[in-house]
């Protein structure tokens, strides 16, 4: 392809909103343009990148025999209804009303359309395991969209969604896509980080997140440094405190004490001369959309709940929880919403606090709370001689005995692990980095089947509902991620298997017997598939060295006077990123560039 | 790829809802499923036919030079404002609002999105002409979506947007463009009818629609018995009729008469024993959001305009206008709103025809008709000694002379050709056919690039704006065309180029050395690049026969013991859609086999 004859638009300004080097690079090089906030638009150059990692994660997904199909982009609120997830998703999914007032949904993802395609076509053991993947355009109405295709409104996702007979099958098909992940990740030139969401105490479903590390990540990572225990905060646990008093001594009945004006733990810490650990610290949290099942809860009798399909699980729409945890520690708050299986959790407000407990914020507390549910993390249970609020202003109770004074509705662990925790594994010091999802791999039982009432007859005629996976990877985000660990000052390093061409043949003047050389040498690679970029433009070699380098192509082959006119004309070759430069006989270029190209 | 390993779901009821063939064979071979009115999921099966399609359209579109990009198919409602057609797109274009309250529009086209992509980037001449395409969904709120994907609410369509220097510029992509229509529907086997926008009388911008008949087309083709004459209804002419009295005779003064009671052109016939082309029939429209500029016409003084941005047309949101027409002809709405430049035309409610005429319906005329602009068709004018209503019940004038007794604001085509009128070019016999469009391709000179403010620095360093073309292809409704045109009773039969196969293997039982010769057939096939389909499945040969027929694989080669069993092993080979059965010996299968469809 000839310079002249594409659109490779390329900058010396560094975009002013453009924070990363994917971004920055990739407005600069020519890739991408905006069209609006989160909505880019791929130029010749960015999307021939972008369709490298499109078929390569196209021939991955059909080597481990999932079949691709094209459901549509724009689908019926109706089925998000049936699922359960139109009450459940939240304010990213953008929902469409068309003008017969029917609801649309732009798919942020697509388990409810896959699956009641499949609830369609299947009716035999016989038909499974299948496995169904589409690579197609996905919408996310992000509020503020950043960072270039890494954290866009606008995206592809390569989503795939597997469905068995049993838990065995089902299985095979998980392991057999986190290979093909770890093959696509490699192949690309990633470094990912697996974490596996059961990894340590947690249990639960299967599933494994790819993560590369990213100083502007959306998740924040704890990694053990003894050994490969790698979680999500969102998920991660650390090794129980032991605890400590095992053989409690008896302690003193529970006892009100005047607190006046104090309102926080530093404050009682001073105040009863002792530390955080003592104290249980009691917050209020607001739940939307909660499908725990609170029957026999306390306070929980009237609340409003909704069940958007008969097959649909039934939600609370907003319930009020108390949460006991150790006063050191901070309340993870997506652990506490995976307990409560709710879509959101949130501090309620000071006065709603209040006006649930009785008592002004800063003195809730577990003895004799009878207003909420009590969620209690770990760190709690079996705490002896602890100190919490006493339900009234400027009062604290001593001397609080789990178990004597109070019993919580639910226990589990919540606490946030911060670096420093020792790991749940092997007890090694845990720290933290920040990393950006890329792919992840999940199992989900029968939740999608069952609620969209998919059924199959088995060996036996007998009716079964299918257990189900899913599996998704970002196309955008991957492409931008290798950007972010492919370049240098001077612009893109392309891993040969993403590089938009492979070769850039550069003329020091387009003319003349420097023009047959570089046409004849184009010809010849491009014969052998290899895709090459002739740098026609009547611009001076600086410049054309400048956007090559910008550009990143990974061979980069200069074709002057000087070097022709040797014994043995020559062209000069340079791998980027290297900074020896080689001289090749003409004669042999096609044929040392082609083995150079394919031998990576 | 063995049929046990995909997901082909083959129907043998009808769906109830599938009216045509196509959308009757794309569900019963398991190419689509329905997943809610208008919105389609391609299965593998259906992909695969989907896909060559798209490819066949790329390599032909990559031939002619144009660039491949992929802009968002969400884009900002800011960009339609800019080129005002936010304001005339009408309500199948579907609007969003996101969390943020901003306006978004989800594609039904793209001009407005790759000309902001473009003045972007565009500086210099030297970067013209430039040629953008893309291959992406698209989305059109149909109110009733029919056909299956032959008129679905999403689809798929290759749009390309060219830039151009000069007109010269514009014709010669214009042309490279239609050349390369036509290969492509070559290619997929379609028979397409190439309609003129401007073939005939019709002047301004070059256009062509490609058409294929269809008996549930949405469009209607006039076409001429003697030379190659075909329009699209919207714009058909026809050759003028003589005039009736070129030198026309004195004729009397204007008079009233009284005509009580009626109201059709039928009674007034019969009442003054006259025929119907003695009539000038008026008639009341309302039209929406006009762009002719109306300044100084009748009853147009007080009009509300809209301007949705600097540079976009200034448009009056609704105007009223009286047509004027030959009494024997109908108005072509299309044609009215063509000259009226509006988006909409339909005919004014009869107490608002009422009110705007001083007269009950049926007794408008052209004759001392001042509160309204007057658009006359060409049949009316030069009409000398006519008849029409008289702007007051139960009157109509005879006598009345165009020029002399009315003076049109405006005069244009207006009349609707019907079958039997003579052809504009040659004079012969046109007729009538119903036609679907699959593509289309239009100059559009600098409407959008002129709204949007593209400009680039010509040769002398001064900015100008760039000229436009715009060129469509429906891949879904081109796919589901090839179907329309090649099917029997018993189901599709695939073209070469758009097999979703090319051929089938079908071992009459699934062991011993029956498998063992599809199997090395079948990749000896594969080994040279043919896509086969080796049906596997434990079922009786009947049914797998029946599924052949279904799914329309070009060759199906039937592995039989009795055939293997011969002094020359052989296997059996038939052309879908022929009768004729061949034996080919098992050792030259492969090679005539792949010579059969590599021929094709």
């Amino acid at each position: 392809m000839l310079f002249t004859q594409t659109f490779i638009p390329t900058l010396r300004e560094v975009p002013a909103d453009a924070l990363i080097p994917s971004h920055r690079l990739m407005v600069r090089s020519g890739m991408i343009r905006k069209l609006a906030n989160g909505l880019f638009a791929y130029l010749p150059l960015g999307l021939r990148a972008f369709r490298n990692v499109e078929a390569l994660v196209r021939e991955e997904m059909n080597a481990i025999g999932a079949l691709e199909i094209k459901p549509p982009v724009v689908v019926p609120g109706e089925l998000w209804k049936e699922s359960g997830r139109w009450d459940t998703m939240g304010d990213a999914m953008l929902r469409v009303k068309n003008r017969l007032d029917g609801d649309l949904v732009l798919s942020p993802t697509a388990e409810e359309a896959v699956t009641s395609l499949v609830r369609d076509a299947l009716a035999s053991y016989r038909q499974l395991p299948l496995t169904l993947y589409q690579i197609n355009t996905k919408y996310r109405d992000e509020i503020r969209p950043r960072y270039g295709v890494m954290r866009g409104r606008e995206f592809v996702m390569k989503d795939a969604y597997s469905y068995h007979t049993d838990e065995a099958s089902l299985d095979a098909t998980y392991k057999a896509m986190g290979a093909a992940y770890r093959r696509i990740f490699k192949r690309c030139g990633l470094s990912v980080i697996p974490v596996r969401a059961d990894s340590g105490a947690m249990g639960g479903r299967d599933s494994e997140e790819f993560m590369v590390e990213s100083a502007i990540g959306d998740n924040t990572l704890i990694l053990c440094r003894d050994c490969d225990y790698a979680a999500n905060l969102e998920k991660a646990s650390c090794k129980p405190d032991a605890p400590a008093q095992t053989q409690a001594p008896a302690v003193a009945a529970v006892e009100p004490i005047p607190t006046p004006g104090i309102k926080t733990i530093e404050q009682l810490c001073a105040f009863l001369k002792t530390d955080a650990q003592k104290f249980i610290k009691t917050l209020i949290y607001r739940a939307r959309n909660v499908a725990l099942d609170l029957s026999g809860a306390p306070g929980t009798a009237g609340l409003e709940k909704r069940q958007s399909s008969p097959e649909a699980p039934a939600v609370y729409l907003e319930a009020f929880f108390a949460v006991a945890i150790r006063g050191d520690l901070e309340v993870n708050e997506a652990k506490l919403a995976a307990i409560l299986q709710a879509s959101e959790v949130s501090l309620a407000a000071d006065s709603q606090a209040a006006r649930l407990t009785g008592a002004p914020v800063g003195f809730a507390g577990p003895v004799g709370l009878n207003t909420l549910p009590l969620v209690a993390d770990l760190t709690v249970t079996g705490m002896q001689d602890g100190v919490t609020g006493a339900l009234a202003a400027d009062t604290h109770y001593v001397h609080v005995v789990y178990g004597r004074d109070f019993v919580p509705w639910l226990t589990g662990d919540l606490r946030t692990v911060v670096s420093g925790n020792p790991c749940a594994l092997c007890g090694g010091e845990l720290y933290e980095k920040k990393g950006n999802e890329l792919g992840h791999i999940f199992k989900l039982g029968d939740k999608y089947t069952r609620s969209l009432q998919v059924s199959y007859l088995d060996e036996n005629g007998q009716p079964q509902v299918p257990l189900m996976g899913t599996y998704g990877i970002g196309i955008d985000r991957t492409l931008a991620s290798v950007i972010e660990e492919h370049h240098d000052d001077e612009g893109i390093i392309w891993p040969m298997a993403v590089a938009p061409y492979q070769v850039i043949i550069i003329p020091i003047t387009y003319h003349g017997s420097v023009k047959a050389v570089a046409d004849t040498l184009a010809a010849a690679l491009e014969q052998n598939r290899i895709a090459v970029l002739l740098d026609d433009r009547n611009e001076r070699p600086g410049v054309k060295f400048k956007d090559a380098d910008l550009i990143g192509i990974p061979y980069r082959v200069v074709v002057g006077e000087k070097n022709l006119a040797r014994d043995f004309p020559a062209v000069e070759v340079k791998r980027r990123g290297e900074a020896s430069l080689r001289l090749l006989e003409v004669s042999k270029a096609e044929a040392e560039l082609s083995r150079l190209v394919y031998r990576e």
